[in-house]
């Protein structure tokens, strides 16, 4: 436990970063509070209300770490040759990045703002950024189509990879037989890129 | 609050699992346990281990309730003409029946067996016959392939028809944009499909 007043503000801003971020990992979304925060850096809980807002920014300030590993792999694979390959390539990274992290990957999508409020620009940016790199992948792949087509798909293929990431980080995948994962992802990236070209 | 000796055990097994349902719709799968499910029938913990084995078996009783709905739908769809709308018919029931029970249906993917245990024949036997359902239908589309190809487009539709309904009922399919969930299941659906089918 570090003793007090060795840190300067931004210093303190990670520390609790962090100790989000290995809470979650831990023992689950539930298990993190103010409280729970404060003592695993030897602070306050009110001292945390100094460095956030509330328990909101605090947790989407470490859901951000995670998202922006989701960031950097999709940028990765943007100059891939093919959008086929792209497209392919930041599915599997997404599924790397769920099994690599589980719950605290889990924290992105289970956190619920209090009172159904909205997220904050800064956050609100990121998820747009993730989205618009998916699109500009199917964009790539038809230039001509309109842009609410162009988000359908973008958002459908997501939304599809992330079930699978789900079951298979819960070991859910498994019911009906074993099963590999990224074998699930191939199947399901080619093939319904390959339907969508051909509607 | 029924008064007690007025049940006989199948009676009270069906008032126990009728308990876990409203728990879990009301509060979510955390609030159920032996002493919460007791009190909301008016009996003791200890009287529901005379009834049900354990935690896990209480729940997965109340669980197959939902997978039947499941089951149900795909039973209702099996006999379009076309295993195409067969398959769209399936996943946009799997998205109403999981629009219509939230929680409980969160349950059923959420519940972890003690100790990491397999679930029972009887349960087990429920679940394969919802992924049978689904691999029928790929198996009417394409009569040749082999079984394996069938098991994994089957698993793999149904995961990520999975992902689309979880995040529809978290509200989290909203990022980036509204969206409409059943035109998200119709675009995986006919994709995928068309894509599996020219592959």
């Amino acid at each position: 436990m570090p003793r007090r007043n060795e840190h300067d503000r931004d210093e303190l801003r990670a520390l609790a970063i962090q100790a989000v971020m290995e809470l979650a990992e831990e023992k689950g979304a539930d298990a993190v509070s103010a409280r729970s925060v404060a003592r695993r850096i030897g602070y306050t809980p009110g001292m945390l209300y100094h460095l956030f807002e509330n328990r909101d920014e605090l947790i989407l300030h470490a859901n951000a770490v995670t998202v922006d590993q989701l960031l950097a792999a999709v940028e990765k694979a943007a100059d891939r040759r093919s959008p086929e390959k792209a497209l392919e390539h930041i599915c599997q990274q997404y599924l790397a990045v769920a099994r690599d992290n589980g719950r605290r990957w889990e924290l992105v999508f289970e956190h619920r703002m209090k009172d159904g409020q909205a997220v904050p620009d800064w956050y609100q940016a990121r998820i747009d950024q993730l989205f618009a790199g998916v699109e500009t992948q199917f964009r790539r792949l038809a230039p001509d189509r309109k842009p609410a087509e162009l988000g359908l798909a973008a958002r459908t293929l997501w939304s599809a990879v992330h079930g699978v990431c789900l079951l298979a980080i819960s070991g859910k995948l498994e019911v009906g037989g074993t099963v590999n994962e990224k074998k699930v992802i191939t199947s399901l990236v080619r093939n319904y890129i390959k339907g969508w070209m051909a509607s």
